[in-house]
């Protein structure tokens, strides 16, 4: 029997539900799969902060480092929100994606036929839609130095970030991206603002000179702002996209929300080597914390995205994915995906469904 | 009788045919409350380029500081996209804003009754859309310093661009968002990313501490990724967004697809005296230029703009807006804005309607 050890970060809000469902799920198609998994759960974001004074304890780090992939919930709260910056759930994040270099953030958005009219975008503009975003996680104005808050010449406050990609930063997440589009329908958007940034203009070199290793690609570039007027207009355009820190950021929430359904959303942050991150792209969810109100599919998919891209898994995924499936054929919906003449459940019940169905 | 002096940068693409019906439409208007225009046509952009080898011609830049407001079309074409940055007709705007020192950039996003089906979003969530973006135009990671493309210490290519803001530059914006939340619905919301960039945790501390004097202004913030989020999810929350120059490059483009007639957008750009810059914000759509099938209305309604917020002649600038709609109820449309049951109309014909009904 093959084990792997998983490290559980169940975080904040609604992250403990779910991810207490998606380790189910996960443990019931590995062992179908002839797979086991040792879990490790580990505080982390708001939760750590209450608990030790630090939204990335050592030890979290650690054990992260130490797995074979991390799966985690969601992070961050009203209480921890008026938080100095260093003492916030957000930047625990940011350090462990730091700290696991995983420096690729793979962020799909498929519109699913059975959800088509959660979408706010009309049905014919919505149905079929089916993009992967790459997104450079540990790179850009997100990291950049100098940064900070200082007094100028004038006794002023000056806020400064720094947009900043050496060449092999660019070149490594646009090998992911070419690699990406080949296994899908071949077709690489990056995405920049070489029109006016300095950093792009060395992001759209870098990734055009790559072009001619990847020949079954066809590669196209556009600025960011057109993208996020192209992603309303004719989202279908769009095979694969791979862009920067902040306009994936930007760009990836938006492309999520198109589907209409951001609690059915996973995704995974890779390194060249090392455990992978799998969380959904929600948010923590506070209002509806506690409540058994959660999608727990999101999770549950990021569990999957877990099995195929962090430990090569892919039938074990395959099954995750077909069940959910499965249970959304069925009818079954949580409250945020739900329209009349389905079934309503809670986050519990959905998990249960999905583990019926694997 | 009143005379201004308006300067006209046609620029390129499709920007001479929109800029030569609105120069008659302002005319007219100006003509029947009693103003009296001196147009001083100007080379800019690619255009400039092609004549004198730079985007800006100092005569421009110098007809633009002594005009009493400027109307400009559009610029860029595939003919100079791949020029080295400085001479790329891009430059010439981002220099023009500079020089005119025009820092607030204000985008209306308008779902009108007439074109609620031009929307690629349901028209439940599309009708009765009517927000005004505020976006800082002269700062932020567009101008700051240090910028440029060096090489680092393992002799590798590195891309750089400098966020910065100044509490004076943000105090600035975030006065003219107060103010214009203030003749609107009341409401403000100031677009950052608190959570990960320092300048935007200065810039939310300020547009905070201004808040105290527009007690009648319901102040809220929102982090970008989510406004991206919510102007798909639920548009009409939003009345006045104010943001930073990159964020607002992205969000009002993404806000202009919305209305689903990108077409019929002006925009202002406004600095604490002297002239304003009015533009559509379309581009200058190359594939169209030439054809008589622009569609005029944005850059029409951009000189209503010109004469309400740059030469305070607000009736006249009633007077176009009410003419552009009266056009559109009689059923005239440019390919654009076209559906079934309506006129298609050109360029040209679509100002003479415009000036019938003026
Ligand atoms: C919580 C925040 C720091 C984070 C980010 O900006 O990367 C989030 O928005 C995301 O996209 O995962
Ligand atoms: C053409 C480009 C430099 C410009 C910008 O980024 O400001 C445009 O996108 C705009 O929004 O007016």
């Amino acid at each position: 029997k093959k084990r792997y050890n998983i490290a559980l970060l169940p975080g904040d809000g609604i992250g403990p539900e779910v991810i207490s469902v998606a380790k189910n799920v996960l443990q019931k198609a590995g062992f179908l799969q002839g797979l086991e998994f040792d879990f490790q759960e580990m505080p982390f974001g708001g939760a750590a902060l209450d608990l030790v004074g630090v939204p990335l304890p050592e030890e979290t780090s650690t054990a992260a480092k130490q797995s074979d992939a991390v799966l985690l919930g969601a992070i961050g709260g009203y209480k921890w929100d008026k938080n100095e910056k260093h003492l916030r759930p957000e930047m625990g994040l940011l350090h462990l994606r730091r700290d696991l270099k995983v420096f690729a953030n793979l962020r799909p958005a498929t519109v699913l036929p059975q959800l088509v009219d959660a979408s706010t975008l009309k049905k014919e503009v919505a149905e079929g839609v089916d993009m992967m975003i790459v997104r450079e996680l540990i790179g850009g104005i997100y990291f950049g130095e100098p940064r900070g808050i200082t007094i100028n010449e004038n006794g002023e406050e000056v806020g400064v970030n720094t947009e900043i990609y050496a060449a092999h930063e660019i070149d490594r997440i646009a090998r992911v991206a070419f690699e990406t589009a080949r296994k899908r329908r071949g077709k690489l958007c990056s995405v920049d603002k070489a029109n006016v940034l300095d950093a792009s203009i060395l992001w759209r070199k870098r990734v055009t000179a790559l072009a001619s290793e990847y020949p079954d690609v066809e590669l196209s570039h556009m600025y960011v702002d057109n993208a996020a007027m192209q992603l309303i207009r004719y989202p279908k355009q769009f095979d694969t996209i791979v862009t920067n820190n902040i306009f994936g950021d930007i760009l990836s929430d938006e492309a999520s929300m198109i589907t209409g359904s951001i609690g059915m959303l996973p995704s995974a942050s890779l390194g060249e080597s090392g455990p992978g991150l799998f969380e959904p792209i929600h948010g923590s969810a506070p209002d509806i914390a506690g409540q058994d109100k959660a999608n727990p599919l999101a999770t549950i998919l990021s569990a999957a995205m877990l099995l195929k891209y962090g430990l090569g898994e892919e039938k074990a995924a395959k099954r995750i994915e077909d069940a959910v499936l499965d249970a959304l054929n069925k009818g079954f919906r949580t409250g945020d995906i739900y329209s009349p003449g389905n079934k309503l459940v809670g986050c519990k019940e959905m998990g249960e469904e999905v583990l019926k169905s694997l």
